[in-house]
Formats: C-alpha cells, sequence, structure tokens
C-alpha cells in the first residue's frame, strides 16, 4: 500500500468538479464527482430521525444499482425544509442528470450546512450547469474544498496497491463535523476505487470501514441531520472481480479502513476549537458494546475534555466517568494510564507522575476494567474556548 | 406552606455547627448535623460504580435505623483512596460517636473534594472534636457554607406548614455540583423535618421528592462518586404518626418536594460558569423513560448549550438533538418552541422569530414529538468560557 499524494480523482475511471454557486458568498460550494462507466455503488447514512432531504432521498436513489454521480453542496444542509427541500432536492437530482444525459435514478444528493433554510435554487441550478459542464480529472482538492462548512482545512488522500498484479487505487475526500456540529455541519465522506468487486461484497467492506473509522470519532457525542458516507467503485483496475470474503477482499478492506481511519482522524483534528487529539482505548471490559460505551462516556465527558484542554491531569474526571458508565466491574480492578505512564490501580493505588504529563498534542487514555476481554477505541477532540466562539455564532 | 427564611436547623429537635479544620485552608470545611432525640433517616446515594468510602460506609449505616448525627466533610472526597480511605471513614464516626456518647453505627459520613487524596486525620480528628463540642440551633447557614465546594454561594431553605393542627418545619440544605464535577465537587443534600412518620413512607416520600428534583438536574451529564443525599425526621412537631399514603402523607411529599425542587434548581444556577438557567420539557412521547432520554439529549448536547450562551437561536441543533436520541416518532410531527414562541413545525414548518429570543437569563425550551402522552422535565444550565476556565485548573 502506498501513499500516492492525491485525492478523489485518483483512481481510474473517475472525473469531477468544484464551483461557486454563491450559496457560501465567494468560497466553492458544489462539487460533482461522476463515474465515467458504470460503477457499483454503495452509501450508508445518519440514523438521526430528523433526516434531510438529501439523506431520504439518497437512501431511495441506490436501489437503482446505477448510481452515475454524486452531488454536493455546503452553506444549506436543506434539513428541516418541509415539502420544498423534498421537491428541491429531486430538482437537483434532475438538473444534473439532464446535463450528464443520465436518468434521474442515477444521481445521489448530498447537502451540508445551516438547518431549516431552503436551498436558493436560482443560484444552485446555474451552479449544477457549470459543474456538469467542466468535470475533470485534476480537481480533487477543489472537490474537497466544495463540501467543507467550518473545517479549516481540505481532508483527502489516495493509496495504490496491487491484488493479482493490477494495481488497485482508492481515493477519499471528507468533511469535518467542526465538532459534529448539526447546524452549520455534518460529516460527509466520498470515496471512488477502481477494483472491480461485487456490489454486496463493496457493501460489506464499506460498512467495515466505516464502522472502524467514522464510527469511532465523537466529537461532542451529537449526531447530523446529514452524515453521509460513499463509496463508488469502477472496476476499471482490470483485476478479477472478487466475489467472494478471501484474501484479496480482506487486503481491500484493510486499505479501504486505513484511509478511512485517516480520514475520520483529520475531522478529529479539525474538530471546532480542537488543540489535543485524544485516543480513548478500553480494556477487560465484559462485552464489546459495554467497551465502546465506556470509552465515549470519557470521550465525551466536558470534564475530561476541558481538564485536557488546560493540561490538567485531572485522572479523578476519568475514574468517575468509567463508573458512571458501567456497574459491571469492581473498582479495586480499575487501572488508569495517560500517555503510558501508570496514573491508578488496581487496588485504589495513586501513583506519582509528571505533572505535565498532558503538555503533548495526541493525548492516550488506556483504561483496564479487569473484567473481561472485550476492548475499544474512540478517537476525539479537546474542549477549548475556541469551541465556544465558534458555536456562539448564530447563522441565519 | 410558608418559607420561613431559614434552614437545616429550622425544625424542632435538630442542633449542628460547623468549623474549620485546615483542610481549605481557612473556609468552613467541617459540619455536624445532630439529632436531640431519636430520629428516623433514610438517604440516597451515587450509583456510580466508583462509589467513595464514605458513600458504601453510609449505605451500611443507614441499616441500624438509629442514625443521630451526620458528619460532611469538604475539600477531600476520600475517593479512589482504598482501604486508607475506608479506615478513615470509620475513623470519622468512631471519633464522632465518642464526642456525643453514641455508638459508630449512629453516624452517617459525607465528604466532597479532590479525588484520590487521602484525609489528613490529624485535621479531620481535631475539628470533629470542636464541632461536636459547639452543637448549637443557630449555625445553619455556617453549616450550609462549611460543605461548599466550587460553588459560589449557598444554598439552604426551610418551609412549615400543618398537619392536624400542628405546626411541621422541613429544612434543608445542599451543594452544588458545580456542574456535576467529580473531581472537585459533588452533589450533596440534606434535610431535617419534625414531622412524625413510619420510617418506610418517610423512605417513599423522600424519593418521589428526589426523582422530581435532583434526579432532574444535569449540568454535563457527569456523575459524581460521591453523590448523597439523607433526611432526618424527630417527630417532635406532635401530629399524629404518618402510617398510610393519606391526605397528610401527600401533603408532606409536596413541601419536602417543593424544598427539594428550590435547591435542585439552586445547584444548577450555581453550576460553573453559568449565565443562564434552562428548563427542557418534552412532550407527546411514547414513553416517561424516552421522554426524559430526549430532554437529557437536549439538555447535555454543547451545541445547545453554546448556543444558549451566545443568545444564538440556532434551533436546528434541538431538533438534531432530538432526532439523535429518538427514533419513535415523525420528523414532520416534531414542533419545537423557544421562550413560548412557536419555531418550528409541524409539517417542518420554519416561523419567524424574534432574533432577541434567548436575551434573558431563564431559557425554556419546549419540544413535542406528537407521538404519545409522556412528558418529562429537566433543568440545566449553559455552557460557557466560565466553564472552561474552572475546569481546566488543576487541583492537587
Amino acid at each position: 500500500m502506498k501513499d500516492i499524494n492525491s485525492g478523489i480523482l485518483a483512481p481510474s475511471g473517475f472525473a469531477g468538479s468544484a464551483v461557486k454557486t454563491g450559496v457560501k458568498n465567494s468560497s466553492l460550494d458544489l462539487a460533482i464527482i461522476y463515474a465515467e462507466k458504470e460503477a457499483r455503488t454503495v452509501a450508508v447514512f445518519t440514523t438521526n430521525e430528523v433526516q434531510a432531504a438529501p439523506v431520504i432521498f439518497s437512501r431511495e436513489q441506490l436501489k437503482s444499482d446505477r448510481i452515475k454521480a454524486i452531488v454536493v453542496n455546503s452553506g444549506i444542509a436543506n434539513a428541516c425544509t418541509g415539502e420544498q427541500g423534498w421537491l428541491d432536492t429531486v430538482e437537483m437530482a434532475k438538473k444534473t442528470a439532464s446535463k450528464l444525459s443520465l436518468d434521474k435514478e442515477q444521481i445521489l444528493i448530498a447537502s451540508t450546512g445551516i438547518i431549516g433554510k431552503n436551498l436558493p435554487m436560482d443560484k444552485i441550478k446555474p451552479g449544477i450547469d457549470q459543474a456538469a459542464a467542466s468535470l475533470n480529472k485534476s480537481s480533487g482538492s477543489e472537490i474537497a474544498r466544495a463540501i467543507l462548512t467550518t473545517d479549516t482545512s481540505i481532508k483527502e488522500k489516495a493509496f495504490k496497491f496491487e491484488i493479482g498484479g493490477r494495481e488497485i487505487k482508492i481515493g477519499g475526500v471528507a468533511k469535518g463535523s467542526g465538532m459534529i456540529e448539526p447546524n452549520m455541519a455534518t460529516m460527509l465522506a466520498f470515496f471512488t476505487t477502481d477494483i472491480a468487486i461485487k456490489t454486496e461484497l463493496l457493501d460489506a467492506a464499506f460498512r467495515e470501514a466505516v464502522a472502524k473509522s467514522f464510527n469511532k470519532i465523537t466529537v461532542d457525542g451529537d449526531q447530523s441531520t446529514n452524515d453521509m458516507a460513499a463509496i463508488m467503485a469502477s472496476g476499471m483496475a482490470g483485476n478479477p472481480e472478487i466475489t467472494e470474503k478471501g484474501n484479496d477482499y480482506h487486503k481491500f478492506v484493510r486499505v479501504l479502513t486505513e484511509l478511512a481511519e485517516f480520514l475520520a482522524q483529520a475531522i478529529v483534528r479539525d474538530g471546532e476549537g480542537c488543540t489535543k487529539f485524544i485516543e480513548v482505548v478500553t480494556a477487560g471490559v465484559r462485552t464489546e458494546e459495554e467497551a465502546e460505551k465506556i470509552a465515549r462516556k470519557i470521550a465525551n465527558s466536558p470534564l475530561v475534555k476541558t481538564a485536557i484542554f488546560g493540561e490538567a491531569p485531572s485522572w479523578g474526571r476519568i475514574a468517575a466517568a468509567v463508573g458512571s458508565a458501567s456497574n459491571n466491574f469492581s473498582k479495586s480492578d480499575l487501572v488508569i494510564e495517560l500517555n503510558g505512564n501508570k496514573i491508578f490501580g488496581p487496588a485504589e493505588k495513586v501513583y506519582n507522575f509528571p505533572k505535565d504529563i498532558l503538555n503533548q498534542n495526541e493525548i492516550l487514555i488506556n483504561v483496564d476494567l479487569n473484567a473481561g476481554h472485550a476492548s475499544a477505541k474512540i478517537w476525539t477532540c479537546d474542549f477549548s474556548h475556541g469551541y465556544i466562539d465558534i458555536n456562539t455564532k448564530y447563522y441565519s
């Protein structure tokens, strides 16, 4: 596997473009990712009951199994917009299909931005015209920029690897959840690959990669109305089509997961007001579900997050979060480590540790309950004055 | 029911005192609440698995049904302190019993403050001597002060009311959870009353009052290692003993609940960095459990709390929190109101509303799912720069 210093348009068989519609003043704010020939496409969506029109629409569209283009706009999420929001989403798909000589059923739509505001279709429609007319192979980074909202940097990456002597490429692009900020933002991620693989195996591989990456990050515990991740596979790498879960499949899953992990971590590192990247690892838990619950409780604790922002090693807050999340362990078995230094336990022993232990940008919290064999890992960031500054602004 | 402008020592049959042991430098930091004759005592405790020694100890002590004194120290929580922590708690009870000519089984102990640090018994023991020797009827407010940690003001209140022509008094004192801050703090509440009531009915009444007050507040969703609430009833009011859930019982529950609500709201209003008091009401939910889950999701959402701090009416964050907490409703039935103004729904209709709608100190969020008949109410506060300033400090 090799980093090819590229992004979403690296794999064979894809083109794209990004334009300024004016929704976000003078920034790029609409992008098309286009499969030149047929492609297999799978996607996952937010489970929030308050789903934006494009989420409901795209989930339906996938059933056609003939997706050829993804249209993404930023600035307005088209969420909580009622009947008009639905009509606007359908209109975006019709407009794109017409310009690209496709059927409406071949288009996915994703939106991100302000909730409760309708799309200015007089800006969106000319933007689609312009984007559809300017598809090319070199605008990967512009696509990465056009999907951003409160993010401060683009998030893109591509890897290549081999299967059966054929070079396979996977490219990806993501936008931050700010801090999973469902008012101005949302988590979006799009992938392309030229691997030849059956749709159901692409789906299984993608779900596994997403479970280990985007579903392991949390910034403030809130889930957006618009979250969506999708992958298109062109099959143009020329490898023998993957039709079973053998070595080739697992190799693909490994590379795809690594790419998804990179983008997921990039989202956290660019979290609203983030000054430190935090990895929480729980071990010795009775079940995986509980291990993840405890890790998320620690990762979402405002007390833990503000302490880390202040480089204050108040480990008691971690102990309290663990005990608050689970009763299936004994406090005398609990062990806490910070950045590899033993801090607490077992038998409630308190260790001396360097007081500047949090004086770095990457923080590792290890918690061992010594009650079982399950473990979990969650990535998050600290909680700073910057987060408050960003989130007290009102966008209307 | 009448506010008698007093506190924990208002009811007949109780005395108390507060002293400076030196644990918290020059502040009052140890208090005794003492029943002059026999009293009936019930209590509730944190469900955190990582419980402090005094919590484990006091739960056991209650079984004696002969409690006569509660000793509370602030500054050090005696949590995560292992065998020595346990021995210190037992020693505190022994010392108090010896000074007051009681049995060790008649003492409850509560502690609040830093986790992971042992009590300096060379300061605590002389403090107990001094407090036991100076019991009086007029130090209610000093007791209220001695139990504080990061709180900025004392929280005390007493009511009187009549049952069968006899005057009944209930007094209470509480300390803030800061912002439920399990490192430096915890939620403690103590009540006294002179009502005559059977122990099991006192227990039922207290649990009902706690459920409607202290269990309805949240500041940052974290639960402490040391939370405890207790009530002692002296029976000295001379009313016919309450032995069944009749009118007198329900009258008592109403007044006790009102007192507990007052103290619970006072804790929130004094939450770390609090600038606005927030009431979240969910209605039209299928079950009470779900109604409370949704209300807590809104109340604990950093996005909602920072928006309210900034007076930014980003109601989309409330919609996203609701949809994130429940799938048992239809988004087209969702209705959101802010301070009595209709903002959103049904049919995803977005209303015009005054942009300064959050420009006041009391914020009311109403959410109606129109999916059932259950409702819930949660009190919380906003999320400010002050919260971060307080919680980035390190106490060791």
